[in-house]
This record gives structure tokens, C-alpha cells and sequence, in this order.
């Protein structure tokens, strides 16, 4: 367990389709800062940039080793828990922690597995179909009268947190129970949904809003890799004898 | 006491000798997304400024509202309490205070009197003159391997731990003792120092550490309005009995 000294050291900060390559610098200076070194950039409109260099400063060591990658899912590997950051209260009702809180549920993960922040784009920030991806939403509590935070300005607020949290974070002794990786997870809900539509209860012509709700329920639980396993062999299983009814 | 019930509106947030336009625009942000809205610029190097307004996205009327004034006792005039951010921790010994207890402590006192909060130059930080005119020196936690903070995100992370501290804070029916405001205290250095010469106790040749130690000391007790008027009539009389004596 070579990182479990160090919880800030598994918790990944990935920027999600931000427009302005400012940003980026600043939000890697935000992290630097507070002692945290991994970002993710999914599909950044540019990058690299020398705006984004000349605003990190001493922080374009974070920018050298930032992961760039196309997908969400690229970035999300190999993560057992996604947390991410929203100023809206969305319709689906995700269970939505406020920021300090956050920064302590995530840090006591981190002790012992990998945990990614998702912030959004600029404008239209994380999607639900992205923030159906999280574990966790976490809102920072604006003014009502002006909510609209610049991104790196959240990247630090969370990153100051998790410092401060980690600051009072005195390491269990106890082990954590591994968790499902969120790619297993994905891949989880895909063989699901396949599985759904095979036995039709799920209707891909009319899917409503089946997969979000189950998507939802299953992210309050938190899978353990062994309900994964368990539930990937009932999956099979299902597929099995589908398959042999259908033939 | 028409401000009783929102101690936010107390709170004026004093950017010192601010070089980069582009950090006093996102101060300005990151104060308005926190219910912050009053900003004084001490010797802004460039103010008002294109860049300024076009970081401050919808929080332009802070800036429009911001005083600028050529010195640091204009922006603390009226106020009762001034405390200065700062990374390092200075060889005068003031009580230096986490941002989080100091936001707590600083909004009981702006539940009726006005408070100023001090952010330096960019390059400089406050020098220790100005940290000297602080009851409290604040300082943000950073990791000691990157402690260069941007000032504007300096600005929000002790602008949301006010916000948090608000949203946690029952106001309180005690009224607070009224405290002398801190041009008052300077007037009393002055005539202090004044005195102290006269009298021969300073030397001001060889001034030594004598009015900073004072300082420190006076910067503890949180003068009270009262007490000031014992101070200034006790001076007053010194110097009374100085000058027949010389005469």
C-alpha cells in the first residue's frame, strides 16, 4: 500500500471540455498549491497553450504530466469513486454533498484507492449524462444572487478542502474494502442493459428513464469489487438462458 | 443596526498594491459569488482596466463600486478590525490565526462593526508595515513544496470561509462592545511614539523594535472605544507634565 501515507496523491482533478486554456493554468496552480499533482484534461479546446503555461507558473510541471484524453471514460480509469462538481441541483436526485463534507468522504477513500473530481465546461458545466457517472455531486454554496464560479476558482475551493481535510486526516489502521472500479462498473451497466433489452424490459426504442434511475440506485451503494463480480455472474447467467429461449 | 443581520455587507476586501489588472477583476468574482461586494484598491498599477472587467464576467458592479484610494489608512478607515493575508509566517510575532478560525472570529465581530481584510502585491505579499496594522495576521495552509497562491484565489478561498461561516452563524443578541476603529489606533501610536520621545524613552536614532513590540501588544487586546479615550487622556496629561518639565 505505497500511496496510503499520501491520500492526495490518489485523487485526480480532471477537467472536462474547458474552453479556455487560462484555466487550465490556473486550475493547475490551484492544485500545486494545495498539494495535489494529477490532472486530467478530457477533450480541452486548447491545449497545450502558452495562456495556460504563463497562468500555471510554477505549476507547469502539473501541466507537463496532465493526462489528455477524448473520452471520460479514458480519464475515469481505473477510479473507484467520481465525485462531481455542479452549481445546479439537478433533477436527479444523486445524493449532493456539500463541499466540505465532500473533501472528507473522499479523502478517507483516497487513503487506499483512486478517486477522480470532475469539474465541467465553462459555460454549460458537467451534463447529466456525466454527472450520472458520479458517485457524488458536490455544489459549492454560491450566493444565490451570482452562483457562477469560474472553474479554476472551484478547482480551488475543492483542492483548499481536501488539503484541509487531509491536514485533520489521521489514517485508519482498518483496511478499506476494495471497490468496483468505475470502468468496471461501466462496463457493468452495459452488459445490464444489453442484458435488459435482451429479456425486454427495456425497450431501446423507448428507454424513458430506466438506466439514469438504476444508474442512480447503484451509485448509493458504492459496488465492492465482490458484489461486481457477483453481479456480472448473474448477468451471464441471465444471458445464458435468454440466448438458449430466444434460439 | 440596520447591518446587524448581514455581516457579509461589513466585510470590505482591500487589494494592496495590486500589479495585475486581470486578479483584481477575478477578486471581484470571487467575492460576488460569495456575497461579498465590497472591494477598496489601494494603488491599484492599473485600475480601471479592459482585462479587470473582462475576468469579473457579471461582477462588473463591484468593480464599479470599488474605492480606490492612494493610501492603506483611507481603506481602513471606519474599520474596527484589519487582518492580513499573508503565506509566510513573519518574525513579528502577531497571532497568526488558520482561515477558517479567522473567518469565524471576523464575522462575529462584522455582525456589528466593519472589518478589512488585507491581500498584498502580487510579487511582495504585505510588507511587515503593513502586516503591523493588523489585529490578525491569516494564513491559507499551502503545501510547503508550492506556496505561491494567486492573490485572487487567495481572495476566494477566504471569501468562501466567510460565506460558510455565515451560513453556520446564529447572530447573537449580546451587543459586541464598540472597539476603537483603527484610525483611531493609529492616531494613539502616533501620539504614543510622540510621547515616547518627549520623554526620552525612545530614541528616535535608534528606534529599535520598540513601536512594533507595541504594537503587537495593543494588536491583542482589541482596543475598545472606551478605552482609547483612557489611553488618548493619559497621554494627553504625560505630555502636559513632559513639556512644563522641560520648559
Amino acid at each position: 500500500m505505497k500511496t496510503a501515507n499520501n491520500p492526495l496523491s490518489n485523487i485526480r482533478i480532471v477537467l472536462d471540455h474547458t474552453s479556455h486554456p487560462g484555466n487550465i493554468g490556473s486550475a493547475a496552480r490551484a492544485m500545486k498549491t494545495m498539494g495535489l499533482g494529477r490532472m486530467h484534461l478530457v477533450a480541452p479546446q486548447r491545449f497545450p497553450h502558452a495562456e495556460a503555461d504563463a497562468l500555471a507558473c510554477d505549476a507547469r510541471d502539473v501541466l507537463e504530466q496532465a493526462q489528455v484524453s477524448a473520452t471520460l471514460d479514458e480519464a475515469l480509469a481505473g477510479c473507484a469513486i467520481a465525485a462531481g462538481l455542479t452549481a445546479r441541483r439537478r433533477d436527479l436526485q444523486h445524493p449532493c454533498l456539500d463541499v466540505r463534507e465532500a473533501a472528507q468522504r473522499l479523502l478517507e477513500i483516497a487513503a487506499t484507492q483512486q478517486v477522480a473530481l470532475l469539474f465541467g465546461n465553462e459555460t454549460h458545466g458537467l451534463s447529466n449524462a456525466e454527472l450520472t457517472r458520479c458517485q457524488y455531486v458536490i455544489s459549492i454554496p454560491t450566493d444565490s444572487a451570482y452562483t457562477s464560479l469560474n472553474v479554476a476558482s472551484a478547482v480551488q475551493i475543492m483542492a483548499y478542502e481536501l488539503r484541509m481535510a487531509s491536514l485533520a486526516h489521521v489514517p485508519s489502521l482498518e483496511e478499506t474494502t476494495p471497490l468496483a472500479h468505475l470502468d468496471e462498473i461501466e462496463f457493468f451497466y452495459q452488459k445490464l442493459e444489453e442484458t435488459l433489452i435482451r429479456i425486454q424490459f427495456l425497450d431501446p426504442q423507448h428507454p424513458k428513464r430506466l438506466m439514469p434511475r438504476i444508474r442512480r440506485m447503484f451509485a448509493r451503494t458504492q459496488l465492492e469489487k465482490e458484489e461486481f463480480s457477483i453481479l456480472m455472474g448473474i448477468l451471464k447467467q441471465i444471458n445464458l438462458f435468454a440466448k438458449s429461449k430466444v434460439d
